[in-house]
Formats: C-alpha cells, structure tokens, sequence
C-alpha cells in the first residue's frame, strides 16, 4: 500500500519573520529558505509583498524570489495584500500569491481599514487577475474560528466567503485560526463542512498552538479529510520571547505525527533538527515545537550510532 | 442538553513527584494536593507504598493518607507494587489501590526482575484481594504502545492482559503510553479494540508527551469513547529540568480542550492556575503544560477585570 501523501506548507520565512523583533536581511533569509528546502519542504511562503515601511521583516522579497533555490521543484508562495502588491508580485515572477480575507467586519476593519464586503470584493478582485495571469492563487480566511473583538465566527460566514473565493478563482483555501482558539470539536465542523462542499483538495489549515490545542486540531482536519497544512519552523511565530507560546503550530511536530501515523510528507526529522537549530542560530533565539528535544535528542543518537 | 462528564484522575502526586529529584515531605504533599482538591479534581492519585529506600519520595504514604481533604467526595488512590504494599495500603484505609503490569517481558524484567507471567499472575491475586476486600483495583497496563526495550508493543498482547486484569478483579485499566512513543493512529486501533471488548467506563488512557503528541492522543482516545484520562498538573514527571519536555499530560491543557469542546470535567480552570503556581513554588520548578502561559494571563485578566 502507498502511503497517502500530505502536503506541509511552511509559512516561517513570512508568518513566521514578520513578526520577530529581529530582522532577517536577504542573506538571513535566503539561508533560512535554504536549511528548509534540504530538510524537503517543498511548498514555502517565502514572503510578502507589503509596504517596507509597516512591514520592515518583508523589505527586498522581490529580490529574495529572484534567489531562491531549487524553484522547479519548490513551490514558493508571497502574500499579496493589494493591487499594488500583486503587481510587484508578478513583476517577480511568483507563481503562487495569497491574499487574507478576514471573516468578520471588525477585524478587516482594524487590520486594513476596510469593511469585510470592501475586503471581501477586493481579495476577488486579486484571485481572479491571478487566474487570467496563469499565477495561482490562495485564499486565507483569517479569525475563522474566533474573532478578538467579535468573538466566535459564524460557520456559515466562512463557509459563504470560502464559495465565494473560489468561484473568483481561488484554488486553495486556508482556513486560519488566527487567535489560536479554535478545539477540535469546532475544527470537525467547520472543516468538515468545507470539505463536503468545496472538496478536500481546496481546503487547507492554518493553526496556531496558543491555547496548546494546535496538534489535536491538525488531527481533527486531517480526520476530516484535509491533505494540506501550514506550518512554521521551530514553532516561529507570535512572541519572540516566549518561543511556541502562541506562536504557529510548529513544523516538526506536524512531520512527526503524520509521519508516525503512516502518512508520507517527503520531509526529513532529522535535516528538520539541522532546519529549526540553523533558523534559531539566525535569530538569535532558541525555537523548538514540542517534540523538539526528543528529535534532536533522536538526530543526535543517529548521527553518533549510540543505542536507545 | 447535559455536557458528558469526563474524569480526569491527576497524578502529580505521585507519579509527577517520584521522578523529582526535589522531595516534598508530608506537608509539602499535602499541600499540594489541597491545591487540587480546590480546583476540582476528585480523582487523585495520592502516593504509592513501595519502599522509601527505593522511591524516597514517596515515603509516609500511609500517614499522608491519614490526613487527605475531602475523602468523601475525592476518590484518593494509591499504587501498590506488591502484596506487602497492597497490606500497607489497606491498614492506611486506602479505598482503591492500583498495580502496575508491563505488557512485555523485558520491561517487567528490567523493572521488577519477573516475567510477564509471573507479574501477571502477581497483579490478578492482588486485583482479586481487593475485590474480596471491598476495595477497588485498578490496573495499568504500562509500555503498552512501545516498549523501549522490545519496540511496537502488539495490541494483542494488550488486549489479552486487560481481559486477564478484568476477570480478576480490576474494575479500571489505565492504559499507559510509558515513554510518550504513541501516535493518534495507534490510539485509535488499541483504544478503540479495547473500548469494543471491555466497554469503555473500564478503560482510562496515560499519556506522555515526549514527542508533544499527547493531546492529539487524548482526542484520539476521546472519539473511541474513553471518558477517564490521567494527566498530570503542570506537566509534572519526567526530568525536572526541562518542564513538560518528557513529562505527563498536563492537567490543565487536558481541561481546556475537554472544556471548550463541551465537555464537563467539574474543575475550574482559574483555580487549576493557582494549582500549578502552588506546586511550582512547593518545587522550586517552573512547571506548565502547553496551555498554562494563556489559562494565566486569562485568570490574570478575569481577577482584575481588564478587557481581552
């Protein structure tokens, strides 16, 4: 029997970066990028086309993509938060962009200063260009489990805006709990209805471990047919000093499940040790998901030939 | 509609505190476990009586018990390794007591130097002592996904000692991943097989979180029907240098998901805060599960009355 494929998306060069207090120039990047292509990710969200000045971390990302290793091979993705940033996008060549949608009117609000229909005909807008250029476009749908100023979302709102993505031309939706609030009871739900009426191979997820439920979550989507998760090195994320507090559910401890349940990723354990140790090095800043220390503790015990 | 109840037997007290290398004496246990009783938790493993040469930190079970809160409404166990601990026990009034049975015959060897036969044999005499004496048997079933000596430990084998435990006597397994090494999938296949075999109000899991699946493992336990799991506050076990690292389940990430997914466990999570807090500091040791950095800033927020 083969074992069933699942794509693991890392989102560390951008969600990741984007919002440590340090930051990364080209060179940083690029070797980042570099230690998680040889450990065997081969969907990466390299970065974002936003403005320098509001986003310092993502300055030079045309110039990045122009760098980047193994790109027949590796699927690279940018987010793109408007028109403007589209076009710098495909002026670089990125094959794949995403664009955020958040599902209640509050947060686009407070995020972009836009009401969640402006918002909603705006990311529309950018997945069908993408679709006339030949570019492939993502859609997150962010707060989909719980928003901070409006509380639990509305299934059926996600659900609405989910239909509404991909009849613009979205071809994957990821479905985002942005707060970290979602449990696997919600997870079931709403993934489960997604995927009855968008298909499984449109829908992907997005967790974050701040109420440490991420891995359960990822195993309740995953039962629920999803093939594609987002992911980020070390757990990079959220507060840099309080390193997979709240920060995304964490890379290796994703690999580690689904590779211990018999699913295939194509990622290496041990060159993802070597990936979260050289990104940790990079930053400064120790990272590591939950399994780390047992992993880098197995790594070692390889390399070294010692006996368990 | 009425929320399902879920047990959730805390074991800091003893199999959190024999692995530290800090001793806590009578008081300090005590306290300890007035911490959990005011949480809520009802089912609290309290001590065990082996020998205090071997295991210091467990020494004075007897009189521990003597002084226990609440023993109306806490269901207060106590881990007999023999039939001399299991007399102990039962002159200290202890209402149920449990043995512990590896499902392999290296693991028992290494740990008790006796077979597995032999072992076998040893925990059914005490199961069905304490069913004679009105006292009620519970039985781990350790190693029983992995064995760190004889690898994948076959379902099978499992299966077969628990039916064994069952018809002498046991009223409970505890079914026990030792060292973390169980995936979802795995749980699913023993857990469910078990739950088929035996009903599931005589089945209970034990998970570590080595390889930072345990939650995912307690879910995966959850949708097979268990309604009675271990964990321990904090995280506590393991090595005590590196909280939640190798250690039990933490109780309060256990309570979270169990809570926020419906589910009613009668423990107030606020008070399971002030819990971890009170056994750090009897510690010396910063402890906390995944969960604990968000539940303490919830609890922070909800004492002072601030916004979210």
């Amino acid at each position: 029997m083969v074992a069933e494929h699942v794509t693991v998306n890392e989102v560390g060069p951008r969600d990741g970066l984007q919002s440590q207090t340090r930051t990364l120039d080209g060179d940083g990047r690029l070797a980042m990028i570099r230690a998680l292509v040889e450990a065997g990710l081969h969907s990466i969200e390299a970065g974002s086309f936003v403005s320098p000045k509001a986003v310092p971390q993502m300055a030079g990302t045309g110039e990045l993509f122009a760098r980047l290793p193994g790109r027949d091979e590796v699927r690279y993705s940018a987010l793109v938060p408007n028109a403007r940033g589209y076009e710098l996008a495909r002026g670089a060549g990125v094959g794949t962009v995403s664009v955020v949608l958040s599902a209640t009117e509050t947060m686009n609000r407070r995020n972009i200063n836009m009401g969640l229909d402006e918002t909603t005909a705006a990311c529309a807008e950018l997945m069908a260009r993408a679709a006339a250029d030949g570019i492939e476009g993502w859609a997150y749908l962010a707060v989909a489990y719980e928003c901070p100023f409006e509380g639990p979302t509305p299934p059926a709102q996600v659900e609405r805006l989910a239909a509404r993505m991909l009849g613009a031309g979205a071809r994957k939706l990821i479905i985002a709990d942005t707060i970290g609030a979602a449990n696997p009871a919600q997870v079931r739900h709403l993934i489960g209805n997604l995927v009855r009426a968008d298909g499984a191979r449109h829908v992907a997820c997005h967790f974050h471990d701040t109420r440490g439920m991420a891995l359960a979550n990822v195993l309740a989507a995953l039962e629920e047919g999803v093939r594609d998760f987002d992911s980020s090195i070390g757990g990079l994320g959220g507060c840099p000093f309080s390193p997979g507090a709240s920060g995304n559910v964490a890379t290796e401890d994703v690999v580690l499940m689904l590779e211990s349940m018999g699913l295939r990723t194509g990622i290496d354990l041990d060159a993802l040790v070597a990936a979260v140790e050289r990104v940790s090095e990079l930053l400064e800043s120790p990272l590591g998901g939950h399994a780390f220390r047992w992993l880098r503790r197995r790594a070692g015990q390889a390399k070294g030939g010692a006996h368990v």
